[in-house]
């Protein structure tokens, strides 16, 4: 093993001395603990302990954001903002991501001279490759299986969320391919319940899809929702491959890493990574951690889309947030000749056609997949105009035409840009 | 599939009339979208909504606690908190502790009704117990192993967390062994890194073990940390079962609950799940979830001990939480004939024999372990008196001998007390 190192940034809010508070964190991550200890020798701390790498301070705080932390004993006790960080050499845990969150994570945010303390980033070396193998579709082999190049995938989800039969799940997804989508996607909140058994939701599914298909060569992506325990989603993965289908879905804070590198070391077929519970990590800025860092973990691990929520969205995540993370997805994690890793960044809620310009704008790409649910069923001239609104949309973005111009030669984008507020 | 239900108490935070509120949380994690949708029906609703089941104010807020919230349109905004008990028939999900999660937690602490919401317990219904196994050893069974029995479990940790080898490791054990301690955990920070490789310190550790259990007849209980791939976890239980070691230990935030099933499934010796990462989930009062209701779904798939923090602990958490925590470690999750669940809560972070009263006097109990390190290793007289000098403390203590007068009699708790704080 190299001597790199993993390069970790986080925000941090302290009453301590800037360079103290730092130093904490990094001996509480590496070789310290409260008390020196005999072992600790200097040799020992050279080669293992973790090292302050840098600390941007970022202003005074007038009140603590969270609350149980302490105050130095003497001295100044202006509580400050800092960005921070601290790197340690990978022979510390080894090339293992769960490891790697003990180090980087672990304990903490629990250390008592923080008032606040979130992970922003994370930089690993690309050595990591030899033990993950990264997304095994991404962005163009999602394209290929999903046959949609040079525009974003458009996509929808199967609701309500619960209580539809397999027969009428299928139903659904009728109306939906019928209509003209590239994607469907399972709820998260269906998987294998009784009343719609994962094997009898995607069998009933896949013989629309792929009837669909037949007819018109066109074969949409079903994201069908595996999350389970280990044995059951590798099975089911094995039913959606026999049943035609060309994607499973998983909801990464339901299952852990280990369980999304099993599954990517078995898996023919795209993961489709749901971020369901993002929230009680995301939300606070003072605690947990930032989707940048998090979707790092779980491209390595082997996802190739993942959930960045969408401009102007229905949840309280910030414009700017999202489009930090969908910019991410699409960012190599490690320098060439590496595989980059980059995946499918995928915008969903509230999305509707009145989206498609501004998220191409602070995209620059179209490489992403655009879901609407509302945007699509509700629209006045039905799903296949809702379709066809959101294409003309990206179209106009593409070119450079303000969509209410657009909207004049299409009236399916004049509808949907009525009907979908303004 | 009986119709029993899942019940999640919620600490929420709203400028929302607390019905409409409550209702949009049951509504998104059951039946609802944003927008009614054709298949929606009534008797869809009728099956399958999540319930609204209480209600209670806890009074006005003046700030909002999380960014991103949003008002109502019309009408009094006035900000507050509450209680929230909600309900879903286990027909929703199934009995599936990933499902679970996204049900439970899911997509709620996003939602922009909310400046604040915190999951903070769920009772399931015993059905579960036919899907998940629960602790194998619990309070009894790790008691039999250790051989210890009505007094704590005195614990200590290996440190420093990185840099010593295998051979350094043993050392220390010997060291710890030779003090008298019941329990040795490794540190989270330490599984498999290449300079102290899990199988070489695991044995060597067992022959340093082994040979004083030979001596002495008492066997030290070693919780070995194995947190890794699943294939990894696997084989290192393996081989610390081949070595005559009792315990194994993991890292629950870095595995996942699927990852523990199997490995509950598998093992053959107590699991020691170690909290690390949880400041990022529990630390804010605002969003997250308690460790009330975390611990419930990593008993029932299958750990038998859990730290809890300590009194006066140096983290930032208060000691009416861990004792919360503690408590509920031992309270049973079903009721009987069910098992109770019940498992070890795991005292440790600046323990000393100052801690031993309070500790048992909050927790009403000698089944716990209890863990200390500079309280060990750093008493005047040596580990052995270190050791000596907590027994001591929980002897008095369960005796209602106030600790300073039990000092009186034993000159190693007399040096303790001094030694360590006051």
């Amino acid at each position: 093993m190299s001597d790199a190192r993993i390069y970790a940034t986080y925000w941090i809010e302290t009453a301590f001395p800037l360079e103290q508070a730092a130093a904490t964190m990094a001996g509480e991550q590496s070789t310290g603990t409260f008390v020196r200890v005999p072992g600790e020798t200097d040799e020992l701390r050279a080669a293992h302990a973790a090292r302050v790498e840098e600390i941007t301070e970022l202003g005074e705080v007038a009140l603590p954001s969270l609350p149980g932390s302490g105050l130095p004993k003497t001295g100044d006790a202006t509580r400050r903002a800092a960005r921070v960080v601290v790197s340690w050499p990978i022979s510390n845990m080894g090339l293992s991501l769960p490891n790697l969150l003990a180090t980087i994570n672990g304990n903490l945010s629990e250390l008592k001279a923080f008032s606040g303390l979130r992970l922003l980033d994370v930089k690993l070396p690309a050595e990591f490759l030899t033990r993950y193998q990264g997304p095994q579709f991404g962005v163009a082999g999602t394209r290929t299986l999903a046959g949609v190049h040079d525009r974003p995938i458009i996509g929808t989800i199967i609701k309500p969320s619960v209580g539809l039969s397999p027969e009428a799940t299928a139903d659904q997804v009728r109306v939906l391919v019928e209509a003209g989508v590239d994607f469907i996607k399972d709820d998260e909140l269906q998987a294998d319940g009784p009343h719609c058994p994962f094997e009898q939701r995607t069998s009933a599914v896949m013989r629309v899809i792929n009837a669909h298909a037949d007819r018109t060569g066109k074969k949409v992506m079903y994201a069908a929702n595996l999350t389970g325990e280990i044995d059951e989603m590798l099975a089911r993965h094995d039913h959606v491959l026999a049943q035609g289908g060309t994607c499973i879905m998983a909801s990464m804070n339901s299952i852990g890493l280990p369980a999304m590198k099993m599954l990517r070391a078995h898996s023919q077929l795209p993961i489709h990574g749901h971020r369901n519970g993002w929230g009680m990590l995301g939300r606070s800025p003072a605690i947990g951690m930032s989707y940048i860092a998090f979707q790092k973990l779980w491209r390595l691990a082997g996802i190739d889309h993942t959930h960045v929520n969408g401009i102007a969205n229905k949840f309280c995540e910030s414009d700017d947030s999202v489009i930090a993370s969908a910019r991410e997805c699409l960012t190599p994690m490690f320098d060439a000749p590496h595989p980059g890793c980059e995946i499918m960044p995928v915008f969903s809620s509230g999305q509707s056609a009145r989206q498609a310009a501004p998220t191409f704008a602070a995209l620059g790409s179209v490489d992403c997949m655009f879901a609407a649910g509302g945007g699509i069923m509700a629209h006045p001239a039905g799903p296949a105009a809702g379709v066809r609104a959101l294409l003309q949309a990206w179209e106009a973005a593409v070119a450079g035409v303000p969509v209410a111009e657009a909207a004049r030669q299409s009236p399916e984008l004049e509808a949907a840009l009525a009907a979908f507020g303004g």
